[in-house]
């Protein structure tokens, strides 16, 4: 008897918090995983490069990859599919369909391989007339496109933006997540809203309304495999960042795109640079790489298990930019729980030298009187105790970064 | 008596060509070595910094590492000083001297202890008033400076141009050419007039004059640890190269700045496209980095004995930029010796995958009739015999680059 009214009562608040905040549990902390967008676009010449087209082999080659080497384990368990996926029409009962020259055996069977591996399958449709790349778009089949990836046993969703009315996008997307609520398969709902809508204009963009719907979104550009493209998405994170940060939290997250480590533009400081400063912005990451062939620096930073423990934090705070110096040298602190932070140092200098530079902890107004404990995470190494006013000198190279967890002394 | 009178005709010549050429037989091919601006900068610090400030055990050092580690053999021979070597304030008879803290058994040991090595050693002036960094200039006390530096047995000097009147410099430098020839010692000279007076301004720089007193000259900006940094020099090369090509030739070059490939900022990719391009250039190879703790990749790219070939092609011919496609796509070509070509294809766009680029040996004006064989010179493959009409194709990363040696088919 109890157990029925608990159970009801259960429902009840969950019927309630329906209307207030996105009720599928998924994203308690931002999602890990691959996406095959940056690295692999939409390559469908399966004729002349089949080795990297999009098909059904390069998502169980990923998928193979993340579980059998170490990935997995440290939470990057989404493999997520992109645009050009489809064939480039629906069927005749307006169902959309995978290539069936790429994907031969269906996203279904595809969906069944990734989870016998303990992943998710993450996949990708457009809100507009036509996907980015031209494909089938979902407007006029938001509740029919649910239930399919429902059926298909899709775990995470992708709704780009492209070819439709940014007015429209108002009531698309909280649609599009009622309908896959009703399916009653919980699917992760990654939003492009925000991205067209202009990322920050007040009146096309409700971060308090996109919370409720998505668990994560895009709010700027796509990135590109470039050191510029990374420091663009930074600044603008930066100095965006009392729309953004509040708006961020447990099963709702701000996205500045996938990480590029291990690709062709960033150089190993650069590359820690990107990981450090995604997991301050408790940025979804989302690798877009090769997994076959990666190099081992790459991996060992993608894997750190300190820097991404920041990121999963179970606050679920963002980090904000709290020193700009001559547009040079910046500080950004994320509080992390048991009182503790992340502070990442981001040099972008490129003036040849590491640059050392000087703080307390004063500067950064942490309040803890006895102090605290600081670890480098990429080093790996200690940096001792320090007291409130105690100089903390750190050595950035250019275009560097430097990310401590501070934790309260004893 | 023929004898003499040969020798008496060949000092005839000698004299005859001094008015219209640099005559110290210097720089045939475009000098190599390791410099230390970008790297170390003015860095002094030699109390909280000793193992990175600018001293002599920094150049002991590099020069025990290009000894040893197989750099000279390659032809990276010189060992450069840049500035901040000196003390603030010229002797008493107005001679210049290194700092004696830094530099506490003087320039002369330094040389000698270079010399000892198989190398050569270069060192920094400055011809205005002041260096850069604020220490002596030389402006009054060139004949000076040049027996001061000759007396030390330098075998190399970069004459920098902060603090001075373009105009003088037209006079100036050609003097110091001068006073170094009239020291009878060989000194490479390095000028960096050109990047004083706009580069490329025709009522301020003469290329043909320039050619006649200096061995190589800065004619751009320096170089910073970044990407963005090499591709602007890249473009400034190409944009001007109908000025810049023809001034370059044996023992008189145009000067890109330093190769910063192990360094922060490059990734593998990138720090190909650096060295590629210098070659494709006839540029001076100087290397700022810490060969201390150079990476294995950073070396393998800077000791490719086929990239060096391009670079030290005894013609001497700049390489020019011949195809450029919506500022994304740029071929880049070198005559070298026995008709044959260095050809650098550079990527720049950053989207994601390798981007194939196809062409025939007719698109690049090449003429011999039996084709060409192809050896892409970072993969050390060959690629086989091309007819002129055969498609190449070309696979790019992003920040890319391939460099094929072409040479003709028996």
């Amino acid at each position: 008897m109890w157990k029925a009214v608990v159970t009801a009562a259960v429902a009840f608040v969950l019927l309630f918090c329906r209307s207030s905040t996105l009720d599928n549990g998924l994203a308690r902390t931002p999602p890990m995983g691959w996406l095959a967008w940056e690295r692999f676009r939409c390559n469908v010449d399966c004729v002349d490069d089949p080795y990297n087209c999009i098909s059904e082999q390069l998502f169980m080659q990923m998928a193979d990859r993340l579980a059998e080497d170490g990935w997995k384990e440290l939470g990057y368990n989404y493999i997520n599919i992109d645009d050009c996926w489809m064939s480039m029409d629906r069927d005749d009962q307006g169902n959309l369909y995978a290539n069936k020259t790429r994907f031969p055996n269906g996203i279904k069977k595809l969906a069944d391989y990734v989870h016998s591996k303990g992943l998710k399958l993450g996949i990708y449709l457009d809100f507009g007339t036509h996907t980015c790349g031209g494909y089938p778009g979902s407007i006029k089949y938001l509740q029919k496109d649910a239930e399919t990836i429902a059926g298909w046993g899709i775990d995470m969703l992708k709704m780009d933006g492209c070819y439709a009315n940014v007015s429209d996008m108002s009531w698309g997307y909280p649609d599009m997540e009622m309908y896959m609520n009703k399916t009653g398969r919980p699917i992760l709902f990654s939003c492009s809203w925000p991205a067209y809508a202009g990322g920050i204009k007040v009146d096309l963009v409700d971060y308090s309304v996109l919370a409720k719907h998505c668990n994560a979104w895009r709010n700027y550009d796509d990135i590109q495999d470039s050191w510029d493209s990374v420091t663009h998405i930074i600044d603008w994170f930066g100095d965006n960042q009392d729309v953004l940060a509040p708006a961020a939290g447990p099963g709702h997250w701000n996205d500045p795109d996938m990480l590029i480590v291990g690709d062709y533009s960033l150089s190993y400081e650069e590359s820690k640079a990107q990981v450090a400063m995604w997991a301050i912005l408790a940025a979804p990451l989302f690798m877009s790489n090769d997994l076959r062939s990666i190099s081992p620096e790459a991996r060992s930073i993608l894997m750190n298990k300190e820097v991404i423990r920041i990121s999963q934090d179970s606050l679920g705070m963002q980090g904000r930019r709290v020193i700009k110096v001559y547009d040079k040298i910046e500080v950004w602190l994320r509080e992390i729980e048991y009182a503790s932070y992340g502070v990442a140092f981001l040099n972008r200098r490129t003036d040849g030298m590491p640059y050392n530079y000087t703080l307390t902890l004063q500067d950064l107004n942490f309040t803890y009187m006895k102090g605290y404990h600081l670890d480098d995470l990429f080093s790996g190494q200690p940096l001792g105790h320090f007291e409130l006013n105690r100089n903390l000198t750190v050595s950035m190279a250019p275009n560097g970064v430097v990310l401590i967890y501070a934790y309260p002394s004893e």
